[in-house]
């Protein structure tokens, strides 16, 4: 039996990543970006068979919808016209609904919609990407991966902020979590590189990227993370505070800073960005600090240690500890960030092997740390968030 | 020698605490509270030599002017005019200016007055108790204690948030942290217990009382504190949230909340309060748990579980743990409570000696488990701020 493609889409507010993934191996056949889409510089790329191709999105038509008709015709001129077996949606928001991926239908779509209350930028775009997707390959069976649903394992007093219970009842104000089907895949392959079943390992799942967030996995099952009611909670990120004293936010408004103000300081100019006072970005950052920039050194010495101290944390749910792991674009590739966080994890006996970790980047697995008090090791997995989306997809045909 | 007494004055925004503290012996020879000041129902009371006094405070004058003029009268007739070497003020906000207690002169007096911003409520109190005190005891040294003071050792990236940098140059927005003279005082009586330098241990101090707030303290000094800019943030406490997603917020003010009813709620009408629905004292939850009300079961989880991340997190900043550390008036008397933060402790080796737990309550001091892994021991030990306050006085003599 030949392996089995799955178109992978995902459709951001202003962006749409599309590609086809053998769901066997993950490997992408074709990977592509839709950008500034709503706005006259809107262009879409791909990569196919090593060469790069690249054009306007020059339409009146909704971005997203060109786009995906777009699809048919590129699908057809890849090769891959009869050997697509689904399509595959990564949605942001599943709510308490969604605990596992979905085949589409009228009535998940209407949920996913349903659901833009609490995704207000991401679950619409979602939506407008099936629709188109469903009208593009009217004969694929459609798939809704959310980025929520591994998370639907945490217990109440792991969900359940300090606030009053009526934020919960009436607008279902709680923690979800994101970046589940990224800390979902890690902990798998943790498993498989440490020859165990999943069901009895217990991870702490580390993805550092522009956005970040922490998993604490027991037996194999989600029951705490970083990210809350929206993905500005927890870690301190590119351009996000993380979870914050929320007396700062009256002080502010006290002092005359208008809501949009305050948000935009919070999603927008805060984080690396805003502790540092010069970039979001994370290379940009070590580069400064390298060059004695002490906005820089600070921002680095702030977000490591804030990882570390979830780490910390995170040994509470947790029965044993078989591994951390590192991954996400920082997580994956940064030398000195993982570093430091294993040298803050000093007393909890992790001791970093200093080649391993030079060697465990750019795509490469490997195992950066050990401690013997906890019997543990930390490890570096590459994620592969659309692998999981083509997989899932085909165990449900 | 004779032993030194101290008039320990701590002026809230409505009250008035006062006593009379033995600065050897930490001895209250009276201790009194003025209340509802400001409102027609104001009264004081005071317990000396086992009689309890009540008195109304009727007049137009400003209470708290009249009540620390009316101890003139009244520590004359307790005895103790020529015993007093010294008044000792409790103030809740030292900025990053006040490090240490403080003899108090006219710029002390105005550098508290400008903290103001920072501690709209208390320092106000704070400096009114002082001028009126100045006024009726013109003969007596006057000093201040701030509850700030001991954090004033954090390094940098633990009182850095994830913000914006101009927050902190502009407005002075970092994490101080409180409940400083109480986890001072109660690390200084554990090393006595373990017969250590205090300089040489290194402990997490878990105040838990209607506020609550963690400290983690290596090698004597304070590296990081649950609360932050203000009191609201850090653990769940008897009505407020803690910390927060801070897109919470953002969500609520766009469902049309006002600034005034999001921080009523997250200081008033959250925590133990708004989790159990109930009631926000912590024996309330006790009782009505055992009677089955799932609201105060899940109140106490999610208090004792975030309480056992906090200790898990401060691991981190640690060179190594001599002693966890339970205090103020639910960490002194609440079995239940401690057993559950303990019992989440398990993998970080804790092992709660059950007899000892029930022993040290009401007044006690006890070592109520131990963890071989970490080689700590966790203790209960009262505070007593008012003792750190008379002895600080005394010393700077």
């Amino acid at each position: 039996m030949s392996n089995s493609f799955v178109l992978v889409i995902n459709s951001g507010s202003s962006s749409l990543k599309f590609a086809i993934i053998d769901s066997v191996t993950g490997d992408a056949m074709v990977s592509g970006l839709g950008e500034c889409f709503g706005t006259p510089q809107a262009s879409m790329s791909w990569k196919f068979e090593g060469n790069k191709t690249e054009e306007a999105v020059n339409t009146s038509e909704n971005h997203h919808q060109y786009a995906i008709s777009r699809l048919v015709d590129l699908v057809e001129q890849w090769g891959y016209n009869d050997k697509l077996v689904a399509v595959g949606h990564r949605i942001v928001h599943g709510g308490e609904k969604f605990t596992s991926t979905v085949r589409i239908d009228q009535s998940v779509l209407a949920e996913i919609e349903n659901l833009a209350d609490l995704a207000p930028l991401h679950n619409p775009a979602g939506a407008t990407g099936i629709r188109a997707a469903i009208t593009a390959f009217p004969v694929l069976p459609q798939f809704a991966v959310f980025d929520t649903a591994f998370h639907q394992t945490m217990p109440k007093k792991a969900f359940t902020g300090g606030i009053a219970k009526e934020l919960y009842t009436e607008y279902g104000i709680r923690r979800y979590g994101f970046h589940g089907t990224s800390h979902y895949y890690v902990s798998r392959e943790a498993a498989k590189m440490l020859s165990k079943d999943v069901n009895e390992c217990s991870f702490i799942s580390v993805h550092l990227g522009n956005g970040a967030s922490v998993c604490a996995i027991n037996n194999g099952n989600s029951v705490d993370t970083s990210m809350g009611f929206t993905p500005l909670a927890g870690l301190m990120m590119g351009t996000r505070s993380g979870d914050l004293d929320p007396g700062i936010i009256e002080f502010l408004m006290k002092k005359g800073w208008s809501q949009e103000q305050v948000f935009e300081t919070l999603n927008k100019k805060s984080g690396f960005l805003g502790v540092s006072g010069l970039t979001s970005d994370a290379r940009g950052i070590l580069e400064a600090m390298e060059n004695g920039h002490e906005g820089a050194k600070l921002a680095f010495e702030v977000f490591t240690y804030r990882v570390a101290k979830f780490i910390g944390s995170y040994l509470i749910p947790l029965d044993h500890l078989d591994a951390i792991i590192f991954t996400g674009g920082i997580g994956e590739n940064s030398l000195p960030i993982r570093s430091e966080i294993l040298s803050n994890l000093k007393l909890l006996g992790f001791i970093e092997d200093k080649t391993a970790n030079a060697d465990a980047r750019f795509g490469a697995s490997g195992t950066i740390a050990t401690s013997e008090l906890l019997n543990a090791v930390a490890m570096v997995i590459p994620t592969n968030e659309e692998f999981v989306i083509a997989q899932q997809s085909v165990e449900l045909l």
